[in-house]
Order: structure tokens, then C-alpha cells, then sequence
């Protein structure tokens, strides 16, 4: 019998879930090459603007795959409804039963790609953090945030945003997160200010110069998964210790490595897989000088090991 | 809110809805170049073998998009389970809401199938029809010659069979059909008796003969959907008078017109498309003596408009 599974109850699951783990053992998986992920489904409408993608995706030899639903309609919130919605859908790959609909709404893609924030501090971040740096407002920066508590020891926090308005109600909403939170228009202060840094903003330009970055500094780019989105100027990637990235493959046609390959700051063979990273501690942060960056533009296993995570949760 | 629609409820449901009339427009709107179906996704499973395809698609303009998913673990049977199943996912075109899933575990493409079987016998049958022949004993071997009631009016049906059990088992479960079955396991009994027949099964090599074709005939080609199955002789394309597809760029890697097109039998140039042959009278038949050839492998609108039929017929 299939379960079907609504927000409410797999936002009380999920915080029952060492999601740190399961997301590991994907990423893991992946850069060991057993899982599969075939090209990404799309339909793009025209009138209301919108698009549907489909994710599918499984490991090979386990017991389960995966369907996301992703969509988008950017005119959604004049008629009050929020702008994404989507579902994953768990099979069995035994024998092709649907297990589990999982009807999220987007939410596990958010948590997912937080989690993933996470991951990258666990293993990349310095020992002394003395300001976490989070550039935007939105619902990633407020969840990289919540999500970096598990991994890093640090209660200060800086954050960036375009207007006083975006910046007053993130610290509204995250006056409970048992950050110091201080607030700033000025771009460069993050770099300044901060040695553990996320961006998460859907710019198109970018928002650190190499100028700005001191020694010792991580950066997480989370925001940009396209080819024409872009957090940091390329230079940065070239100046860095370390770059990871969550694919390798995604990499050279998305997010701030794209960018950088454009414009030849690093070469393919500079970058190292994330699942690699954290089997390899020579590949993660040694010194407390470096500087190291992860980019992040979202594989499918991931949706695969939390939509499977909640449906063990849940039963 | 989305809405969770069970297989039971849908079989109520479809009782209720003139399909014949809403599959039509679907090919209709196919024909005109209204339809956008993106490529299949696919998955393939090796152990135990398996495979799962995403259709996905909507006609510009519309209200709704429709994603279906299917899939087919052969070795089911050897655990009481099915070998098909799936669901089919309607969204709104104008939000990107989840509007309704059906889980019709493979019915619904069942279904539309003889639909599609029935609407080719609607226009492409001959006027007098003495006996309806059927290649095959499954679920489309029965569902075909049940659709076919509300379009032609002959009550002799001659069945084609492997083996006197399912022949048998056949007859069986269709005594109340309304029909008066006769059975045989001789290939030639059916295009020497039949002036209508329909070929619904998995065959890899023709089963029927160009030599035994006689005037008059139609056939609805409906067992092969991929490059490999047959059930045709591709020389019976060349001397129909009329062969006619459901997407001409299907039919050029799949079906029966595929092995035709190969054996230049016939060139692109030959086929009709079913939704021109629906609006265009002189596309259809036009005399009692000319062979017509329908060849089906289906297309996502007739997913999508059967879909949408049910959501709102239960709403």
C-alpha cells in the first residue's frame, strides 16, 4: 500500500533523522560512481511563466529509487500561494512498487541542500570560527544557518542582505536560533568579518571579490545551480587551497565553478568530488590558513537518501 | 490540496466519461502541434530486471500538465504481485499545483489504449462487419473487444491464442461481454474470418501474413510499442490502402511501421496522422473494399486527457 505522507508529519520526522549521515553515504555513494542518475526532465510554460523538472535517480543494488517533482511559477505569490511546490515519490527497486509519496512541497529539497551546507563546514571549515557569514535572507539562509548549529561552535553571526527590510525580518524569524545575529548592507564586510561564510542568493553577479577574502576563510556557495547564476568572482576559485564541488559533471556547466572555467582560473583536475572528500582526509582542510571552497549545485541522490530517510522514519 | 484518487474510485469514475470524445481531442490537439511531449525518462533495473519510464506532457494553453509514471518488474508474478504498475500526476499549468494523483496502478494506460482501439475502429472499420478478430488473450485483448461495443455493431468475435488455457481462461472471464467468442490456436483463422481486427500482444515476429489479408480489412496494430515487437508483416503497410499512426515521429522507431519503413515497404510520406485523420473525412474509410491499417504505440496526451477526465469527473 502505498503512504502518503503530508508536511506537517515529515517536518516532525525529519528532526528525528541524522541527516548529516544519510546525506554523507549519498554523497559518498555517488563519487564511488554506483549511483545513477539519468538527464533531468523539463517543461517550461510560457503563460504564467513556470517550470516543472523532474529528478529521478537511484543507487544501484539498494533497495529503493526516486521521483522528485520540482515546480516553479514566479507569479504564484500575487494570488497567495508560495512560488515552488513540488513531491518525491519512493519506489522500490525490487519490484517497482510505490512505496511512499511524500508531498513535501519543496521542503526536503530545502533541508537537503542545508544539510549539505553542513557537511561542507563539518570537513572544511577552521577549528576557530569567529563569525559565521551568511549572504541572503531567504529561506536557505535561514536554514544553512539553523543547520550549521550540529557541526561548527561558533554563536556569532553576520548576516548580508540587499535591503533593511529583508534583513529586519530574518532576524525576526531567527531571534530563537541561539545566534548573535548582526545585520549589513555592505558586501565586503562579510568577507572581512567572517572565516566561515554561505551564500545563498539567486544573483547574477558577484557578490565576493578574491580582494576581500582573508587567509583561513571557507566559503559555501549554495546559491547558484545554473549557468548564469554566480556568488563569487571566478578569482577566488583560483586563489583557493581546495575547491569541492557535490558533482563534478554538474560542475562544468553550473554554479561558480562554470564561471571559473569560463575563465580559466582553475582547470577540471583542480576540483575534488565531495563524496571523495569526506572518504580522504588529505582532501579536507589541514590548515588552519587555507583557503577552501565548496560548491554546491544539488545531485539527485540527495533527494533519494532523506525521501528514503522519512519513509524508514515514518514506518 | 491535492487529491489521492485509488484505483477503485477510478474504475467507478471512467464508467461516467465519455473517453472516446475527450481521447479524440487529445489526438486532435496532438495532430495540430499543440501537444509538447518532452523525451521519456528511463530507468532500467537489472536485478531483479525491471525498467521505469516517465511520460510527461501538455497541450499549450491548457489548465492542467500531466506527469505519469510506469513500471515493469517481470519477475512480480513469482511474488503475487503485479508486473505493471504506476501513477499519473495532474498539475495545474497555471500554478504548478499538485491537483490530483491518481494511483491507478497501470489501468488508465490499459484503458486509453483501447480507447485509441476503439476510435481507430470508428472511423477505419468497414460498414459491415462480420466478425471482430482479436490476436491475443491479456488485459488489452479483452478491454479492445469491450471498447470496441460502443463503435461497431457485430457480436461475433474470433479469438487468437498461444494456448487452449489461455484461450480458455479467456472466454472465461468474458462470457458476460456480450459477445459470442469463438477461439482457434491457427494464425490464418483470423484475417480469413475477420473484416475487423485488432493485434494485441508482445509478438517479436508477424503473426499476421500479407497472403491472407483479404478486401475490406481493417486492422488496429496495438501490441507493439518498441523497435523489436512485430505482429504485421510489413508488406501488408504497402498494399493497404490507408496506414495511419497515432505520432508519425514515433512510428519511425517503433511499431509496426517502423519494420515497414525499414523494409521500404512504405516511406514516411505514406503514414497519416490520427488526429488529421479525425477532422479530414477523405482521410478516413472511404469504401468497403479498401485495406486500412491503424498502428498505435501511444502518446502522453492520451495520459494526460484521460487524466484530466477523471480529476474532474471526481470533482
Amino acid at each position: 500500500m502505498t503512504e502518503i505522507v503530508y508536511l506537517p508529519q515529515i517536518k516532525e520526522t525529519i528532526k528525528k533523522i541524522n541527516l548529516i549521515e544519510i546525506i554523507e553515504e549519498g554523497f559518498v555513494a555517488y563519487s564511488q560512481g554506483k549511483v545513477i542518475v539519468p538527464p533531468v526532465g523539463e517543461m517550461i510554460f510560457e503563460n504564467p511563466p513556470g517550470d516543472c523538472h523532474i529528478k529521478y535517480g537511484y543507487i544501484v543494488g539498494d533497495n529503493y529509487y526516486v521521483v522528485k517533482i520540482a515546480q516553479g511559477f514566479y507569479e504564484n505569490p500575487k494570488l497567495g500561494l508560495p512560488s515552488t511546490n513540488g513531491l518525491n515519490i519512493l519506489f522500490s527497486q525490487k519490484t517497482g512498487e510505490i512505496l511512499c509519496i511524500l508531498l513535501d512541497e519543496g521542503f526536503l529539497t530545502d533541508i537537503r541542500t542545508a544539510v549539505a551546507g553542513a557537511i561542507a563546514a563539518k570537513y572544511m571549515a577552521p577549528k576557530e570560527i569567529n563569525t559565521i557569514g551568511i549572504m541572503g535572507t531567504g529561506m536557505q539562509a535561514k536554514l544553512q544557518l539553523k543547520y550549521l548549529k550540529s557541526v561548527v561552535d561558533c554563536q556569532n553571526a553576520f548576516i548580508w542582505g540587499r535591503s533593511e527590510e529583508s534583513l529586519r525580518r530574518y532576524t525576526e524569524e531567527m531571534s530563537d536560533s541561539g545566534y548573535d545575529l548582526q545585520v549589513t548592507q555592505k558586501l565586503q564586510d562579510i568577507p572581512r568579518n567572517c572565516n566561515l561564510i554561505v551564500t545563498c542568493t539567486p544573483s547574477k553577479a558577484p557578490l565576493i571579490l578574491a580582494k576581500h577574502v582573508q587567509k583561513g576563510t571557507h566559503i559555501t556557495a549554495v546559491g547558484s545551480d545554473t549557468s548564469e547564476k554566480q556568488e563569487l568572482e571566478p578569482k577566488i576559485l583560483r586563489i583557493a587551497d581546495k575547491v569541492i564541488v557535490d558533482s563534478i559533471s554538474q560542475a562544468q556547466s553550473r554554479g561558480e565553478c562554470y564561471h571559473a572555467l569560463q575563465k580559466k582560473e582553475i582547470v577540471k583536475e583542480d576540483l575534488i568530488e565531495l563524496g571523495n572528500m569526506i572518504l580522504e582526509k588529505t582532501l579536507q582542510r589541514t590548515t588552519e590558513d587555507e583557503i577552501t571552497i565548496v560548491d554546491l549545485t544539488g545531485v539527485a541522490v540527495q533527494d533519494l537518501q532523506i525521501s528514503k530517510a522519512v519513509y524508514k522514519a515514518v514506518n
